[in-house]
């Protein structure tokens, strides 16, 4: 994909009446960046202009019992000081609630295979993480041992400098790279374009990057970098990808309300450490 | 090495009475995870108490001047948001100022080994950067790959997790595979423990095994975990690896003071992104 064409692509999305329309509140435009999960009028404008979008997505409303929500959660371990005892917690807990995976460090996929196989929660681990700059051979590689390893999901992430440097298709092909190993192993793959990091216009470009790529979800955010998951970004990023890509939320979901409103403005999927306090409701302070 | 033998050798560290001297200031013993860099008169002790290995330094003292301490920087930019264009500024500056290295991510080895060849500044990057938790296997490979690049030193991260656990083979195993990578290629070694995320005895452990798979230096940390180098804790690293094996302090080196503090007890190396303030003395605030 030659960069005239993002960028013709990228010019079409921003000039379409409904996708300008999201970044106004009242007679104020405010742009992405603002985080509105504070802002409920604006939450609610959104969830209006791009009411077919979200119907279009696994069809969940305000009824949504907790259980659902529970089969749409990654439930995810990555910090480094992560121990093997805490790993086997975690897969108990995703077997207990019924979630749709395991999000763990490469280095832990063969105990969680090992913990999980003949039960509906997947392996799910993340590769080039959380900076997303190391070479695409290397990406593969760790990709490809993990799938032999049992991993079902790929969480990967892509090169956030070279994007802003406007080398699409070094993103194209890094993207690309992981996907196939993916599809190879019947296992999906999704992409964290780390929006906490990007512009508005890099997103967009970052979103179209990863369909074209067949990628399978988009996902906002490794949950390491400044800022996390926001309903304008995943509405952003639902709006872009269309229906045949998922989104993933991930970074800074913490509650039930935040998991719902991620969900209402399109999220398929929702990447959170704290998955039971999620489903049961119980309030949580602090953290990220 | 095996567990006992390595709980062993950390009794006999612990018992030493001049490493427990470190601990306590005035009538009060207070532990290294204080950071002294604010505790004048504990730094002094640490430096009486530990002349002699400090000596076996490279040998600066006070009359430190900044030229020296350009040398014995690594000119790191390490974001996920570095640009190749951020990286030509880079190595411009490294070339400059004359530092040790540029310490930059893998994927910009290339570019960086091409921009310094027939200069005296080395290319050095990180791999399993910066959570330590991939594999083995992908980790060796990711060195061999920078190696092949161009890289000349390779400072690669712990399985934080798997120290805790007590799993020393698995820690002893995936820090030589890297040091074997670097060998033969000629390269140094620098091996990551992540300070901030270890007890004293759990950063005694990781450099005792790194000293024995034959680590060129042990370096505190990565700049992206909750802290960054410490004056006590070089100064302990230092006492613990010996005059074979080197420390580098890194993480939060933001001016004159703190390099020349790190130097004094005991660092042969430090990494930042501050060089040029480090050695021009210019004051600055703020960042991480």
């Amino acid at each position: 994909m030659s960069s005239s064409q993002i960028d013709k692509i990228v010019n079409q999305v921003f000039t379409e009446k409904a996708l300008h329309d999201f970044y106004c509140v009242g007679e104020t435009c405010v742009g992405w960046e603002r985080n509105v999960l504070d802002q409920p009028n604006t939450v609610k404008k959104i969830i209006d202009k791009g009411a077919d979008r979200i119907a279009a997505g696994i069809g969940i409303g305000e009824e949504l019992p907790d259980r659902n929500i529970a089969r749409m959660i990654d439930h995810t371990l990555l910090k480094p000081d992560a121990t093997p005892d805490e790993i086997k917690v975690l897969c108990s807990e995703a077997k207990e609630y019924g979630f749709a995976s395991v999000c763990i460090n490469p280095v832990y996929v063969p105990l969680c295979y090992e913990l999980l196989k003949n039960t509906p929660v997947k392996v799910c681990t993340v590769i080039g993480f959380p900076l997303g700059s190391n070479t695409t051979k290397i990406k593969r590689a760790e990709a490809e041992e993990a799938l032999e390893n049992g991993a079902k999901e790929i969480d990967m992430v892509i090169n956030v400098g070279k994007l802003k440097q406007g080398e699409y298709d070094y993103i194209f092909n890094d993207i690309n790279q992981v996907v196939l190993a993916a599809k190879n192993h019947k296992a999906l793959c999704k992409v964290i374009i780390e929006t906490a990091l990007l512009t508005d216009e890099e997103k967009i470009k970052a979103c179209l990057i990863a369909k074209k790529a067949k990628a399978d979800f988009v996902k906002t955010s490794t949950g390491f970098s400044k800022g996390g998951a926001t309903v304008g970004d995943v509405a952003l990023m639902k709006y872009v990808v269309g229906s045949t890509v998922g989104v993933k939320a991930s970074g800074g979901v913490r509650s039930t309300e935040d998991a719902k409103a991620m969900i209402e403005v399109g999220a398929e999927r929702i990447g959170a450490s704290a998955s039971v306090k999620i489903v049961t409701g119980e309030k949580v302070t602090g953290g990220y």
